[in-house]
C-alpha cells in the first residue's frame, strides 16, 4: 500500500498538479532539514519544478516516466563497499569511494566546504539510493514525476565474484519487485543479472520476466573489461531476445584496458569517460554482427544515445557492410540504431541534442530519464516540459515510448 | 609556377565554373586509368559535383577553402614503413601497413575484389599523399576546390625516434613551404613539429611561422601515449599562443592505454577509435586549468569537434569549475570552446551536426573540411554547398573563418 504520503498523487492526471507540488515541496525541505542536506543538492525549487507554460497544448497533465532512476539494497551497498576496501586500479572506485565508504567527518565536512559541488553531493546519495518509500516519492512528488523506472546502481553486481553477483543479483531483484508491489503506479523494474554467469544469468533474466514480472534489464557496461559482443555472453542477448525485454546498457568508468586517458581530471566518470565506454560498447555491438543474430534484441542507451547519434554519418560511412575485413555487421549502423536501440535522456538536458536524437533514432525510440540520485529531480523535469516538442512527440518521449518499450500500463 | 593544369582555374571566383569543372573532370578520369584506380575511389562525378541549386543566393562563386588536407612526402613515407615494418602493438598500424606497406599484388588483388571498399581504398592513397601538383590539383578542379590547407597526413613525425622526428618535421615544413610557394592560390600550410622534443619543436614552430610563413601547427592527438596538458609539452603550447598561431589535433587511434576495447572490428581508426582519441585529447585540455595558463592558445579540432559539442551540456554540468576537487579548469569547457577552440566538417558530413556545432562553438569557428585523400572530394563540396546555412553561414564555414584562422589572405 502507498504510505499516506502518495495520497496528493493523481495518478489519472485529470487535476492540476501545482498545489500537489507545493505541498510536496515543504515535505521535502523538511526531510532535507532532518537529514542536513542543503536543499541545493536536491536542485528542487518552486520557481523550477512549476511550468511556466502547460507542457502540453491540450492544457492535460503530461505523465513523466522516468526510465534510469537508480536504488540499491543494503546488502549490495555493504558488498560495494567492501570492493572499495580492498581497492585495485579500476577507476569506478574512485566514485564508489565517495558514495559507500567516505569516513562520516569527511562527508560532513565535505557538505560544508565544498558547498553543492559534485564531489559533496556524492557522500549523501547512499540514504537516497537505499530509500524506496520516503524522499524519493517526496521528490518525484515536488516535480509531478509520476513513475521511476528503476535499476539496481553502478556497478550492480558486475565487481563481485560470481557466486556472489548470482546471489545479490537474485535478491535486488526481489526487492525490486517487492517496491513495485507497494508502489505499482509509482515504480517499473528493470532487473539485474550477473554477467558473470552467463548460464545463471539466463536463469535469473527468466525468473525476472515470467515471475517477478519486471519490465527489462540493466547491465553496467563492462563485466571484468570484457563486452556483451563476445561469445561467452550471446545467451544473455539470446534472453533478452526471446523475452522480448530490453537491456539497458548504463554506464560505468572505461574499462581497464582503455583506463590510463580517463585517470587525471575525474575523467573516468560522468564528465566524459563514461560515454566513452557505453557508446564504445554499443558501438562494438553494432559491427560484431551480434545484432544480425540476434534481430529483435532491443538495447537501451541512456545519456541521449552515448553520443553515437553524432556520429552516426561517420558510421555509417566507415562502418557499411562490408566495406572492411574485419566488420562483421550486415546493416549499416544508422539502420541498428532504429531496429535494435532506444535512447533516453538521462543527463543531458540540451534540446538541440534531443532533436538530434529523434531525427536520428526516431521518435518512437528516445524517453525521458532522470537518472536519480545523481541528477536533480525539478531540471530533469522543466527540460521535459519545455523542451521544443510537439504536443505528441513531448507525449512520446514522456511517457507512451517507454509504456511500449517497457511494457508499463497506460495510467 | 603552377602547371598548365591551372590554368583553367580562377581563383578570383568571378566566372562560371562549370566548364572549369567538367574539363577538369576529364583531366582527371585520365589521370585514374593511368593509374588503374577505379573512379569510385575518387567519387567524382559530373552530378555529383555540380550543384544543383547556386550555394550563395546572389549567384556569386563561393570560395572554398578545405582545412585538413592531407599530404606526405617520400622521406616520411618510407621511415613509416619502417616503423610498420618493426611492427609493435600500436593501433595505428593497421591502417599504416595497408597505405605504406601492402604488397603490390595484394593491393591490387584487393583494389579489384573489395571494390571500392575502406580497405582498398586504403592501398590506393600513398600516391594521392605525395602528390602536389597533378592529381590533387585535378581532383581539386573537378570540384571547384580553391584551397587546400595542407598537413603531413597522420601519424606525422609522432612515431618517430625524437631526432629523426625533429629532421623529418624540419624536411617536410620545407617541403610543405616549397609546394605553396609553387601554388600559392592553392595551397597553405600547417607545419608539423616533433613534441618527442618539445624544445626543438618550439625553435620549428617559430621557423615555420617566421621564416616559412606557413598557417599554423597540426599535431596528430598523442606522442608516445602522451597528452599536450602534461606540463612536459607546456613549451610548445606557449609557442603556439605567442605565435598567435592555431594548433590543429588530429585524430590517431587511440593511445596504448586505451586501446583494448577498440582492437576489434577496425574501430581504431576513422570509424570510431579517432574521435575518442582526439576528442578525450580535447577534454583533457579544457580540464587540466592549460587553457588558463594559455588564454589566448587557439585548438583546431575536425570531424565536427570530435563529439565535444554533443556533450557540452553535459561537460558543463558535471565540470563546472570547482565541481570535483581533480578538476582544474577555471572556465566552463563551453566558454572554452567559443575562446580556445575552432571546428572543422572534416568526414561527418551531417547537416544536424553541423548545425549543433554551430549552436554550440559559434558560426565564427567552424570551418569547411574534405579530409583528402581520406575522403572523397565531391560528396564534401555538396555537402557545403547544400547544407542548410544562410549565405553569410556558408560564407563563413567555407572561406572566411579560415582566413581569419589560419591568415590566408582573401582571394
Amino acid at each position: 500500500m502507498p504510505p499516506p504520503r502518495l495520497r496528493g498523487h493523481n495518478a489519472q492526471g485529470d487535476v492540476n498538479d501545482s498545489v500537489d507540488r507545493r505541498t510536496a515541496l515543504s515535505r521535502l525541505s523538511a526531510i532535507a532539514a532532518a537529514a542536513a542536506w542543503p536543499m541545493s543538492f536536491l536542485e528542487t525549487s518552486a520557481s523550477v519544478s512549476e511550468p511556466s507554460v502547460a507542457p502540453l497544448s491540450s492544457g492535460k497533465r503530461l505523465r513523466k516516466i522516468a526510465t534510469e532512476e537508480a536504488f540499491s539494497i543494503p546488502e549490495v551497498a555493504a558488498a560495494v563497499r567492501d570492493v572499495v576496501r580492498q581497492g585495485g586500479k579500476n577507476l569506478d572506485l574512485k566514485l564508489l569511494k565517495l558514495i559507500y565508504d567516505a569516513p562520516p567527518a569527511i562527508a560532513a565536512n565535505n557538505q560544508q566546504a565544498l558547498g553543492g559541488s559534485r564531489d559533496a553531493l556524492a557522500t549523501t546519495l547512499l540514504p537516497r539510493l537505499l530509500d524506496l518509500d520516503t524522499t524519493r516519492l517526496a521528490e518525484m512528488d515536488a516535480s509531478g514525476v509520476d513513475m521511476h523506472v528503476l535499476s539496481l546502481t553502478m556497478p550492480g553486481v558486475q565487481m563481485f565474484a560470481p557466486d556472489r553477483a548470482v546471489e545479490f543479483a537474485r535478491l535486488s531483484n526481489d526487492r525490486l519487485r517487492d517496491a513495485v508491489r507497494r508502489h505499482p503506479t509509482r515504480f517499473a523494474g528493470l532487473a539485474s543479472f550477473a554477467p558473470q554467469d552467463a548460464r545463471a544469468a539466463t536463469k535469473e533474466m527468466e525468473r525476472a520476466i515470467n515471475s517477478l514480472e519486471l519490465n527489462g534489464f540493466l547491465v553496467n557496461s563492462h563485466t571484468d573489461n570484457a563486452y556483451l559482443d563476445e561469445m561467452r555472453f550471446w545467451p544473455i542477448l539470446e534472453a533478452a531476445e526471446a523475452l522480448g525485454a530490453p537491456l539497458y546498457i548504463h554506464p560505468r568508468a572505461p574499462s581497464d584496458g582503455m583506463a590510463a586517458p580517463f585517470s587525471d581530471y575525474r575523467m573516468e566518470g560522468s564528465i566524459w569517460g563514461y560515454g566513452v565506454e557505453a557508446g564504445t560498447h554499443a558501438v562494438r555491438l553494432m559491427l560484431s554482427g551480434v545484432l544480425d543474430r540476434f534481430p529483435r534484441l532491443r538495447i537501451v542507451l541512456g545519456h541521449m544515445g552515448e553520443a553515437v547519434p553524432f556520429w552516426l554519418w561517420r558510421l555509417d560511412y566507415m562502418a557499411a557492410p562490408g566495406s572492411r575485413a574485419a566488420l562483421k555487421n550486415q546493416l549499416k549502423p544508422s539502420e541498428y540504431l532504429r531496429r535494435n536501440f532506444a535512447i533516453t535522456t538521462s543527463g543531458l538536458e540540451d534540446p538541440a541534442v534531443l532533436r538530434l536524437c529523434i531525427d536520428k533514432a526516431g521518435v518512437d525510440n528516445v524517453m525521458w530519464a532522470i537518472d536519480y540520485p545523481y541528477q536533480p529531480t525539478a531540471p530533469a523535469v522543466a527540460f521535459l516540459e519545455s523542451a521544443p516538442l510537439s504536443d505528441s512527440e513531448r507525449e512520446l518521449v514522456a511517457h507512451r515510448n517507454a509504456q511500449r518499450i517497457f511494457r508499463i500500463a497506460e495510467s
